[in-house]
C-alpha cells in the first residue's frame, strides 16, 4: 500500500511577509513523524512586498512566493500550479502574512479581499474530492472567503473572528493547540500564533491539526 | 532562580546561503521544551551571496545575515556584536551553509578559512568562561578552525573529516542523531543535514545537543 501524501502550500519566509516559518515547520515534522509523506507547492508569483523583519518596514526588494518558500522545502518544492487534489489524501495551509497578503489579500483589503486563483481551486477541488484540509493560524480567513460556511477558530482575535463572521463562516474561540473541527467539511484549524504561544504550543497545534487530517482521510 | 539562557547563533536563512531553517527551529524548539530561555543573536553584515533554492544559483541581490535570520526569530533578535557570554549558560551554532559561508569562510577557501571576528570571539569567550558550546551539522568546522584541538562530529563525510583533521581536532563518525560530546572542552555536536536524513532525525539530533549542553552546565 502507498503511504499517505499531504499537500503543504506555502506563502513564503518570513511571518510577516511569507509563512510563519517555525508553523511550516512543524506541519512538516508532524507529517513525517505520522509516517505520512509531504510534497510543498507555493504560487509561482511575486509577494505582495518584502518586510524587514527586524525593524517591522517595508523593505525595497521584490521578492518571489515560490522562491522563497523553497527555503523552508530546501528546494524540494513544486509550482502549485501542478498541483492535482486526487494525488493527495489532505491539504494544509501553515499560517504566517503571506497567506493573508499573498495567497489572498486579506491583510490589505479585510473580508471583502480577493483569493490567488490557483490557490482557490487547490481548496476548491480538495472539497469536491472530500479531501480533508487544515488550515493554521490566519489561514482558516483564507478557507472562510473562499466557502463561506464553515466552522473554523483562530483562536480569540475580535477583528478576525469579526471577519470570518461577515463571510457567513462560524467561530468557535480556543486557546493553546486545541483544534476545530469542521466535520461536514473536513476542515480541521488550530490558532498558532494568532496566540501569544511559546514554540512548543505550536508544535503541539500542527501535530494536532495533522493527526486529526490523518483521521479524517478515506 | 533565575532559568538557564542558551545563546543561539544564526548565519542567515536558508540552507544554501544561510542558517538551515529546519536545524534553527528545532534548537530552538529543544530549548523551549527543556525549560530553558534562548536568545537568538546573528552578526549585522552582508552574506556572502544569495542563492535561489529553487534552481541552486546565485542571485543578483545583496542580503544582510541579521536581518535575514530575524525571519527565524519573528523580529525578536540581538545583533552579535552585543553578545557576551558571562550571560549565557551555554551557546549553539545551527548549520547550513551560511556557517561556512557568513560567519567563517570555510565552503569557500578550505581550512584555511577566515572566521568573523565576533563568532571568534564569542567562541573564545565562552571556552574562556567554560560554558558549553553546541554545533549541528557544519558547524564543528568553525569551532574546529577557531580552537584546533577539539573533538566533534559531523556525520561521516570525508573531505569534511579530512578538513576537520587538518585542523588539528579530532573527528568521531557518527549517524542518525548520535552526538559526540567533547567533555574537556564542554562541546557537543551532532550531524544533522549533513547526512541524508529525515525531518525528525534533525529534530532528535538537536534535542540530543540541547538536553547534553544542559548536563554540561554550571
Amino acid at each position: 500500500m502507498n503511504p499517505k501524501k499531504i499537500a503543504v502550500i506555502l506563502a513564503g519566509c518570513g511571518v510577516y511577509d511569507g509563512s510563519e516559518i517555525h508553523e511550516a515547520v512543524a506541519t512538516l515534522l508532524a507529517i513525517e513523524k505520522s509516517g505520512v509523506n509531504y510534497q510543498i507547492f507555493a504560487p509561482d508569483i511575486n509577494q505582495f512586498h518584502v518586510i524587514d523583519h527586524v525593524t517591522g518596514e517595508v523593505s525595497a526588494e521584490t521578492r518571489n512566493v515560490f522562491v522563497e518558500s523553497a527555503r523552508i522545502a530546501r528546494g524540494n518544492i513544486k509550482k502549485l500550479r501542478t498541483f492535482e487534489a486526487k494525488e493527495f489524501d489532505a491539504i494544509v495551509f501553515p499560517g504566517g502574512f503571506g497567506v493573508a497578503k499573498n495567497l489572498c489579500t486579506y491583510a490589505i483589503d479585510g473580508p471583502d479581499n480577493l483569493v490567488n486563483p490557483l490557490v482557490e481551486k487547490a481548496i476548491r477541488d480538495s472539497i469536491e474530492l472530500k479531501k480533508p484540509i487544515g488550515a493554521l493560524c490566519i489561514s482558516p480567513v483564507l478557507l472562510a472567503t473562499v466557502l463561506g460556511n464553515i466552522t473554523v477558530t483562530i483562536g480569540s482575535n475580535k477583528d478576525t473572528i469579526d471577519a470570518i463572521n461577515s463571510l457567513d463562516a462560524k467561530h468557535i474561540t480556543t486557546k493553546g493547540s486545541e483544534v476545530i473541527v469542521d466535520t461536514i467539511n473536513k476542515i480541521v484549524s488550530t490558532p498558532c500564533y494568532m496566540l501569544d504561544a511559546p514554540i512548543s504550543v505550536i508544535f503541539e497545534g500542527a501535530a494536532n491539526v495533522i493527526n486529526k487530517l490523518i483521521e479524517l482521510m478515506d
